[in-house]
């Protein structure tokens, strides 16, 4: 069975997890799109037992079995939490347009739903077989409509997908342009989802009004989630590669502060990789048995994210030098003229072929300014959440007033 | 007559340089490209006066007939110094290839030249009228024929142009698209000028083999170009603007870490401007009697300009939110069925037309990914010497031994 | 006439004033105290100026003639402006004891006031002939009686001074033991000043209720004296001293890491200056006539005065080495046994003394956690504001709607 | 057993290492000094193994009959490793002084060793049972005499301890001013140990000579104990703890900037912790069965701990306020003037003592400028090796390699 269609037994499942990510991330040098279904899986599991617990429903029963079928057909699945959201500062049902959030817009006969609203930011949905959809934060009493998970084909009858535009989108789609793509291989996609009247039968419903899970359920996805953005390290593999590469092509591999640079990519990005280990290592069983990484170091995971990749790419720009946006395209190269000046100009470091250098300098500005900066860097700042949303995390875990007892103890204070 | 044609008689005139130009940049959000020919006359004025103090030559006046033309007809002048260097371990004359730093290949009867060679990284010489040739580092006695200096029109025999590839460039070129282009009006570009036999004749020519003023001349240039780099002040100015701007759409500008976010970027961007003015207004006379600003701090600036826009990049891609990468395209938003979905699931906050909120998320874009940030980041990176160059520059004038003479007398050490 | 008790008349006296303050921070390696007056004379002379120019009142007069009688002696000028504040949410009049902020007890007859109160943190006030105390926050009508400036003479009756311990105070009152001590020359020292029923004649009360202009004093002396601590670089001058030869002496200076971090240090320093200077140069005249700096680039200045020292330190601590922390003291040196094992082992690069390994190390100590961390670190943090003060006052002075037009011009958004 | 004498047999024994390690620093707030004696066991442990698995020596049995020994009698062992070291850029064997690093002197008719030299920066020898003396870097075979490993008695004859100063020393020493302290129970203490012709029998030699297995030995040893450095995360426990505090009692607890420096304070912390905890869930068994840390993820976390701690200190002393340093002693405390006006205006929030706002701003003192400071911020920056030596063994272990074949593939680069 595909580890991404797995539930997590052991804290030794988890860290599996996240070395098959990293090594996913190594391979496409991009987002490979299946952690959020894998990670989406993990806290419906968990999430399901425990409203049935309290509520006698039977959510964990019917989440059991589309799991089985989907692991059975080795399905694709998308994991579908973030709204629209309109005014950032209203809530669901304070929004002018009930739309803003995906809900249950009215119930069927047959004890189904239907479903009206929009997800946005949407990665690898558009080719998978199924989604999840989850409210995606803390929901109170008054929207209780948006408290909402249920499975959906991903070819169900109301729904739209919009493409988004990504930098670069138009190069990528040049014929015979392989050497410009940079990564001609790899790249993500994003695309809103809308729901227009979309119906879900029963079997498929997971959650259905119980606001009181949708805290529990969005701090368990983004502890797996945030934690899954350790697959950046191995793309920050990559970066590593196209850094020494391009410094080998250059000839400057030798000098002391190419070498430092080279030094501070790999330690930054392996501080992505410690703090998801830790976070997956550190996991323990819920309720229902299955694992769920440590939520403080999954958000510190995820924190380093929106910071370390940014300064990589910083780093890897420094040592690719200005041919990184200077760098004429396919069609000069094949040009009987320029292609011929291009040939002699180019040469850099002895042994090294003028395309090999275009090929890595195309790399890199593919994962920097390209498509794939989506991919390695976009999405690292505001995937599983933006900055902030580990900062509060982070304030609720951090446990002020065991710290302060500590520093009262040694100061000799007694309240 | 134009600044940019102007020689700098005073501090002062330094200053309004710096003022002009940070001015430009927050009017184009881009690099408006003639720095460089300013630049580079101010340091051809004082240098070709050095050169003929000491070799009795005629320089400084060829140099100053040609500027008074420009002066006249308001020309632009491009300033082409970036060799394309070949291997960089390797000195010009120790390539493979001699015409890997451009170089005198023969002279002609009448007492001019024939050059060969091509410059890498030319931003603006393009639409110049007229570009002034230097050596790109200090030159030893081997490399004479390397170190030379003269005026050439754009248009002279031999010169090919090649264009590089942007990101996003061919968004620039979809038509009727202008929202999704994110500036539609600015934006840089940068080609390589190849030289192949490009003749030029004696009364041009203002550098000829005197290999001892080639790292002084760089030195200079470097001084005035790289607090020229104020302009990513300019630039900076519109990325806090936009960053306001899309925090204003998105409904969260009130929130404390939103505005405090919005502080630091003007904090880093003001810290370009800070060095930059004190480069200037340091400025001091040169023989010639021009003036050259504060050296040390000019570096010291441009160190920062290699840090400061990237960090303001990332904390405004923090502050778009996901919609940066995932904003569908102007035929979405035209399309029948899905345009009216995005119409209706873009809204944000109340009285924000989903329109705007597509034009300042295309700015910040093309700021940050596209096609300006080749203007805004690699630009700042690369630009007047990459980092290190300014880490060498500062290493040499920071007087280490004044520097510890400082303290050694404070902790009493007597040697 | 000491510059200290000048009233800048142009841009380039404040030019003037940074040169000198950075200057005797290089030759004492601690704060030299006497910036204070100088700053709040300047910011008392052109508010003085305007409350009379609203009121009628003849605070600038009195104010000039006693500043002419301190040019006359010479005196030193402390500026009292921080208050102890009590619980910090609370303004003067909501705390529980209104002497929690200094302020008019009661008036005398001959129309002089009687003050009550402490101000804290008063570095210099020890060793100056007379102080000058001003309120430390804008002020709203209910805090009139807070809103009170006037000179008095530092032995005045019923002022209590209370001295401050400091990191290693003791060591620096061991007899005999100058190399321990680091800079056994130099060294601020702070004070608590205590007001009980402090008399003042009227002709030295230079603000009396006038709320609305205290906001405008507390801007105009943190630009001044936000500014002054351009003072830091030249700390950071002998720091960067210390570190280059700690280095020589451990053998250490020619290791590519570690030039590189004595540029780094530099370029930190330099920062600071820059800054500064751009503060200075750009100062323009109040409706008084003196020269006030440009406030947004005081306040910048002083930012990163709250940062870069701090990493500085700890650059020149990783220059160092383990005995900046584990190196014997004197009465080891001068042990019959363990002075001569010390000698033999404490050796370094050949040609260095002992002593001076154990001087400069000792300097390094004293700058980074003994007595002058006082005025290299936290007084960088601390004084003239703490980091959120002036963060207030980029946020305020950064024009944030200016750079939103900028920002929507060019994305063509027409609101 | 005390687990500072147990050697790890597995993954989970590094685990419970780190959290023991974390504890005990949340609990003292300095160095508790016994992880040096713990990790040499246990590189020693699998380093004897190595050595006589190749020259079929004893060295594994006599290191575990000596390990036996300790864990009957619970016995502290402190590990001896930096040698004073001379002139840094010369090897043992060049020193002008053969005594700069330790060594066999000469050799006992019983077969056992008489050692010369001297141990620096050793930190909880003072007060062990055992030290054990290692080399402090790889060795060649000119060096020979300087591969010794052995155990040692702390008062075995031949050896001088020479105690070395510290920050606020003399303050620790002041009878009845335990407030002043901070931290009034515990600090660390750091001495040099000499070593002038000390015995060592036979059967406590663990290595005579074996220059190739050096290497391994200190890389075994700093993988364990760069590791260790989990402990400082367990000091920054502390430090959030007294920044909470002391934002408590000064009544800013509920500004929105200090409740983010306190998120950031965490989240730095926790990077250690989530680095640390992911070398030692990452441990290997070696050939002798023990686990080793995993190598690269220990140089991280002690990078990390080379400036995180640093930047934690800064931040807790801008939320601790002016008072940190200018706070007076208990003697002015206690006196019958002073006293009563510190009492009057030291009152911060109400329901907070002046006492207990004294404490909490003394540990700050502490543990930012004061005895243990050594213990927060230098020994971070030194011990188990200065960052330098941390970045070469990243250097040594990030497989560029490995990475630059990622990168070549993808871009599509075939050499």
């Amino acid at each position: 069975m595909s580890r991404f269609l797995h539930i997590a037994e052991s804290a030794e499942d988890l860290v599996l997890q996240s070395h098959m990510q990293r090594e996913l991330g190594r391979r496409t040098g991009t987002c490979f799109q299946r952690c959020v279904g894998m990670d989406a899986a993990n806290a419906m599991w968990s999430t399901t037992f425990d409203i049935d617990q309290k509520h006698g429903s039977s959510y964990h029963q019917r989440f059991q079995d589309f799991l089985k079928t989907m692991q059975k057909q080795n399905c694709v699945i998308g994991g579908a939490m973030t709204d629209v959201k309109g005014d950032r500062m209203l809530t669901p049902s304070q929004q002018e347009d009930p739309d803003l959030f995906v809900h249950i817009h009215r119930r069927l006969p047959n004890g189904g739903i239907v479903l009206r609203g929009a997800k946005a930011h949407q990665t690898g949905t558009l080719n998978s077989h199924w989604m999840i959809v989850m409210p995606g934060a803390a929901l109170k009493e008054a929207d209780k409509d948006y408290a909402v998970c249920c499975a959906i084909p991903i070819d169900a009858p109301g729904i739209t997908y919009i493409y988004g535009r990504q930098s670069c989108d138009l190069r990528a789609m040049e014929v015979g342009n392989e050497i410009d793509q940079g990564n001609a291989k790899f790249g993500g996609q994003e695309t809103m989802v809308c729901f227009e009247d979309v119906e879900v039968p029963p079997e498929l419903v997971f959650m259905d009004g119980e606001v009181e899970f949708t805290g529990l359920l969005v701090e368990r996805f983004t502890a797996y989630h945030r934690r899954s953005y350790v697959c950046k390290a191995g793309l920050g593999d990559v970066m590593l590669g196209a850094a020494a590469t391009v410094s080998d092509y250059n000839g400057t591999s030798k000098a002391s502060h190419i070498k430092d640079k080279l030094v501070e990519i790999a330690f930054l990005n392996e501080t992505i990789a410690g703090t998801a280990l830790a976070a997956s290592y550190g996991g323990k069983p819920t309720p229902s048995g299955n694992f769920l990484p440590e939520i403080l170091m999954a958000n510190v995971c995820k924190q380093h994210v929106t910071r370390m990749p940014y300064e990589i790419a910083r780093l890897t720009q420094d040592l690719a030098g200005g041919f990184l946006v200077t760098l004429p395209g396919d069609k000069e190269f094949s040009h009987p003229v320029a292609g011929a000046l291009l040939e002699k100009y180019m040469k850099a470091k002895k042994g090294v072929t003028v395309e090999n250098r275009r090929r890595i300098l195309r790399l890199i500005e593919n994962m920097t300014m390209g498509r794939n900066a989506v991919g390695y860097l976009s999405e690292s700042m505001h995937g599983a959440g933006s900055p902030q949303a580990q900062r509060v995390l982070i304030a609720r875990l951090m446990d002020l007033e065991a710290k302060k007892k500590l520093a009262k103890h040694l100061a000799g204070i007694v309240e």
